[in-house]
Order: structure tokens, then sequence, then C-alpha cells
């Protein structure tokens, strides 16, 4: 998923995007500060937008009204996918956001969100948190004057919507997906003609045929777009977003303005933020993909082994341009999730894997 | 793992209990509290121990002060083992914990922890934080005047050590193993003789051939105890603790006492924790497995299907069993447990399983 176009007819639809000059000013008083967090979201949006709502109530929740944040949807104060650089120039203190909506500044941005065959959400945390993920984040961070941090997860993406049955990889030669970034990029080299489009048109252009396929997110976002009705056979798994990490992004120089205990609020709201969003999409997935099979008669397809082996390729190619590219934060970034991803594979196969492996065996265990 | 004689050695070995007239009392002043956090891990034990220091030392800086937590190992103040009851009890305000240390007291409590052929760390945070497994916990909880919270995962934890190579399930048949819990329960089912020994003694017994086989946790902590020295064989997946959930529980009077904000400062640091812990855990497994298989010989084992098969029976039966215990809390977790393992199994399948199938086949991806 990628929610530009989207997000920008949302924000084009609600308030007018104001100039940076008749921001409101944060109110400071008897050592209340109340902040602002703009976002790429919708407003209300399920998962995404409302979690990050939830993070910004919790940060004043949690200081007792020390640090209040208002939260701002799309468009309400930016546009959406400026949000990165309104917080870095101080136009609102904070944000939420995907750091990989940053792609067209440095590639190396995808790297702190998802990159197709990348890492899992167990994964991400483990690098981001333990693996010096964090570090390098920062260091690119440095360069447009922001402090970011994991502040959300949707899990695995689901693969898409297609309106006919993809039986072999010469399937996808001119097919017309609606399929942004880095994830649209791999789908290019093995065919596929890339189509843009705002997420308030894909549902029509999938209708009429103008596209033969899309992706959004998982079964909880994608039931109330109601693709379903349009196009019967959902794929998975997702290969181009293995664990999206959403983050908390912060203007360096108000994030060096707070005391300790403040920083720790949002560093450790962000966290809670990160474990409970993964948990809302898992439990709410769960039902809406019953009812996408069960109530709307969703084919559920797996990917062919040979679509998936040329997809990884593809993607395996767009990781040697990344290592080679001459840029050098986007050759150090890229070099060290690759190194962490191959360290942590052959652990997360023999166990997190290998333990769900086990589990799908058929043996006599009850039902509630 | 279990722990319990492990850390009653540890415990026996450091400060006596102390008896609960003798407590120091908390200080309160100037709106400033100090609380106790006892603990079953023995001092300084990676992961689990300095993952429970470190959300103690974070409620103290989140809260500038406000609410300090000053953090007991095992045996310093309470027994290992005796947390819950020390808590409700008042003699400590919280603790950090395993809630299925409490099995005796009644099985329910697993179902906070892991039982075999579970739900991984991903869909216990899923159940607990939006599947209402919380809501659950808190009744079981109020019964012993506690509240509990996720605070800490270690993962999938690994099958164990095996002397020689297991070929088929009838090479169960008199092993001697060590596992305890519930884990040994379904292993007694098909024909283990289990074994319960105190941590500290499981390397010399499996050194000596009085015992074939041991658990522990996975490579990070299995790795410091040498158990590679005197057995090879290192079985995968761990089908007894698929994503073991560590708790913070707090006194119920405490709990309530507290302010909004303070409630929230233990919410949000144990979520943190919750988040952190299972990163650490991945991040600090993946080189200490490639050092297990690399420096010291051990030959990775995948367990057969037919062992997988007969322990997921066994693993039935005692969930059949749970379900038509007679008691109605039990029963009652059981059901919900097994309900929500039913809904999310498939969601997880096409999502993160089938994700990481797909990543496992072969294709052209390039290491850093």
């Amino acid at each position: 998923m990628e929610r530009r176009k989207f997000i920008r007819g949302a924000a084009l639809g609600g308030a007018a995007a104001t100039a940076a000059s008749t921001f409101p000013k944060p109110a400071i008083s008897q050592n209340r500060m109340e902040w602002r967090m703009v976002s790429s979201w919708p407003k209300g949006l399920p998962g995404l937008g409302t979690g990050a709502e939830r993070l910004a109530a919790r940060i004043g929740e949690l200081t007792d009204g020390r640090l209040t944040v208002k939260y701002y949807a799309a468009g309400e104060l930016v546009p959406a996918l400026e949000v990165l650089t309104s917080v870095g120039e101080g136009a609102a203190e904070m944000g939420h956001d995907a750091s990989y909506y940053h792609i067209a500044k440095n590639p190396a941005w995808a790297f702190f969100t998802a990159v197709p065959f990348g890492m899992t959400a167990s994964e991400m945390n483990a690098w981001i948190y333990f693996g010096g993920g964090q570090e390098l984040w920062d260091e690119l961070g440095e360069q447009f004057n922001v402090k970011c941090m994991p502040a959300g997860n949707t899990g695995d993406q689901m693969g898409g919507w297609f309106r006919e049955p993809i039986q072999a990889v010469g399937d996808l030669q001119g097919l017309k997906m609606r399929i942004p970034g880095i994830g649209g990029r791999m789908m290019e080299k093995v065919g596929v003609t890339v189509v843009t489009l705002p997420g308030g048109e894909i549902f029509q252009n999938l209708q009429s045929g103008a596209i033969d396929a899309t992706e959004w997110v998982g079964p909880y976002n994608d039931l109330s777009l109601g693709f379903y009705q349009v196009a019967k056979n959902y794929y998975w798994p997702g290969l181009h977003e293995p664990g999206p990490v959403l983050e908390c992004v912060i203007n360096k120089d108000k994030w060096e303005s707070l005391p300790n205990d403040l920083q720790l609020a949002i560093t450790t709201a962000s966290a809670e933020e990160n474990v409970r969003m993964l948990a809302e999409y898992n439990a709410r997935s769960a039902p809406a993909l019953r009812s996408l099979v069960e109530e709307h008669q969703v084919q559920l397809r797996q990917m062919p082994r040979d679509v998936i082996e040329a997809l990884g390729n593809a993607s395996g190619e767009l990781m040697e341009e990344y290592q080679s590219s001459g840029d050098a934060i986007l050759e150090k970034v890229a070099g060290a999730f690759l190194s962490f991803r191959t360290e942590i594979s052959p652990w997360t196969r023999i166990s997190e894997w290998g333990y769900l492996s086990a589990r799908q065996l058929n043996y006599n265990f009850p039902k509630s």
C-alpha cells in the first residue's frame, strides 16, 4: 500500500493545507506544552489513523498534561506525505508517518518501513531496537532534522486482488496493477504495467477493468473498501511489504529541548503503539478474512512458485542496485539491513516458521 | 523452560528470604513513591532478568521519580516462584514473573504465558490486547488480588537438547527428559519419563547420562549454559512454548490507589518491555545459533513428523481435559483461548507463515 493519492484526495477534500506562517503556535504555560502531531492518514482511518490518534492521546495522559499532543489528520494542518519535511522544518513538532513515503528523497528511507522480501515485524524490531537499525535511522534523520522511532506495524500485507487467477509468471506480462513504491518497481521487472491511483479511485478502476489488479493492506482494511465485489482472487503471501513499520517522527531541535522524562514518554508510548497496532491488525484481520471467504465468496490463492521466484530475483536486483548506488548512506543502510536479514533468517526459520509449520499439520486439537 | 529449581537454588545461594514482617516499608514523601518489584529471575539473568530490571528503571525515569521502582532478583526479598502470592498479599507492590508458574493454583494461569501448540508471540498480543484475553486475565487475577499485564516475551523456545537423535516417536519411549509444566505433561503422554531438575544441575546430569535430554530457552540463553558440550542434537521447533508472555504483576489495592498517569506509566512501560524483550531475544539468538552450529558443531535437527503429530494429539487431550475440568474459570479461559486460536490461525498461515515460506525458496538475493 502507498497512500499518496488516496490521501492527497482526502486532503484536498478536507481542510486546505495551511501556509506555514499561519500555523498556530504551540502553547507553553506553567511547564505545560502543547505539541502538534501531523499525519499522513485520513481522519479516522482504522488501524493506521486510529493508532496514531491513540499514541497522541497516550503521551498527554502519561505526562498528566505536561506534554499534550494534538493530532491532525492528513490535510488538517499539512498535506499528507509532507509530514517528514513539515516536521523537519518545524511546522509541526511531531508526526506519524511511514518512512518509505520519502524514497524520492533517498531510497534508504524504505529500509525503515519495508522492502520487498525484507524482514517481518518481529525481525524489524530486532534490527531497529537491538541490531543497529535505530542508529542508522538517526544518521539518516539528521540530514532532515528529524528523530524517528517505530510506532506501529501492520504486519505482512496481502499480495493483492486480481480479477483473473495468475497461473504462472507469464500471466503477469502486461497486467495492469496498482502497486506503488519499491514493490511497484519489483513488479515492473517481471512485466507488470504499474499504475498509480488514489485509494478512493481503485474500486471503480478495478470494476471497469481499467486495472486488472490492486494491492492495499490486508483483510481488516481491504474488507471495508469492498474490492471483493469486483475481483474475487485474493493472493497470499504479500511479498512487497513483509512487516511495514510506522514511525513517530519528531523535530530534532524540539526533541533535544525536551527533558529526559518527556523524551521517554514519547519513546515509551511509541514502543507501546508499535506492539499495540500490530496486535490490533492481527486481531481484526482474522475475522475479516473469515468474512471475505465465507460471506463474500473470495478465493484465497497462494502465489505460484515461479511467480515468487521471479519476484524474489527482481527484488534481489533492486537490492544490488541500492548496494552499489554510489550514495554513501543508502549503501550503508542497505548493507546493514541485508546483513542483519542474512543473520536472522536461519533463526526465524527454526523458531517462528518452524513452529507454525508444525502447528499446521493435522492432528486432533480441539476447537472451543 | 521452567526456572523453579534453578531459581530456588539461586535463591538459597543468595540472600535468604526475608520474613514478610521485616520487609522495608515503601518510602512516600512529597508525592514521590518507592515501590518494590520482586521477580523470579536470578540476578543478572540475560533476557528475562535484565529485561525486568530495565522495566523497573524505565518506570522511575518515565515518571521523573514520582514512582521509583527498586528491583529485587529472586531470593533478594521473596523466594522465586512466590512472586504472585507475595504481590497479592502486599509483601511487594509489584513483580515480574511468568503466569504459568502458578498452574498448581489453577492451570488457567498457563494460558496467559504459553501452552503446548498454542499461540505465537504476535498472536498472544492480539488475544490479550484486542481479543478479550486481558479481561479474562483480570478476572483470574482478582481471585489473587493482583493485576497482570504483558511485559516481555522470549519468542518460540527450542525443542531441546538430545544426546541421541530421535528418528521416530518410538524413540521417546522411556527417554529421560528434563521438561517441566504442561510441556512435561504432554511429553509423558507419549512415553517420556519426565525429570525435574534445577537449572544449575542440568549440565552434569546430561553429561553423566542420568538424563537423555533437556529443554531450556533458546540459543541466546542455551549457549551460555554449554549444553552443546554434552549433547549435540538441538531440536526444532519448540512445541511446548510457542510465544511465552512474561508479566508485570501488581498488587490490586496498590494498583487502584495510583493516579491515572502512574497507572499508565506502568501499563505503557510494560508494553514497551513486551516488544523490547522479544526484539532482544531474536537479535541475540541469531548470532548465538550461528555460533552453536559453526563453532560448536551442533546438529540442528527438525522434529520428525510423527513426533509432531503425537505431541499435537497429546496436547489436544490436555486441552480437552481443561475444557471439561469442571472448574468454571479454567473452562472459560481455555475455551476463549482455543476459540481465538482457531480464528487467528488461518490469518497467521497466509500472512506470517506464508511470507516466511516464500522467502525461504531459493532465488538470487544478495547478502551484504
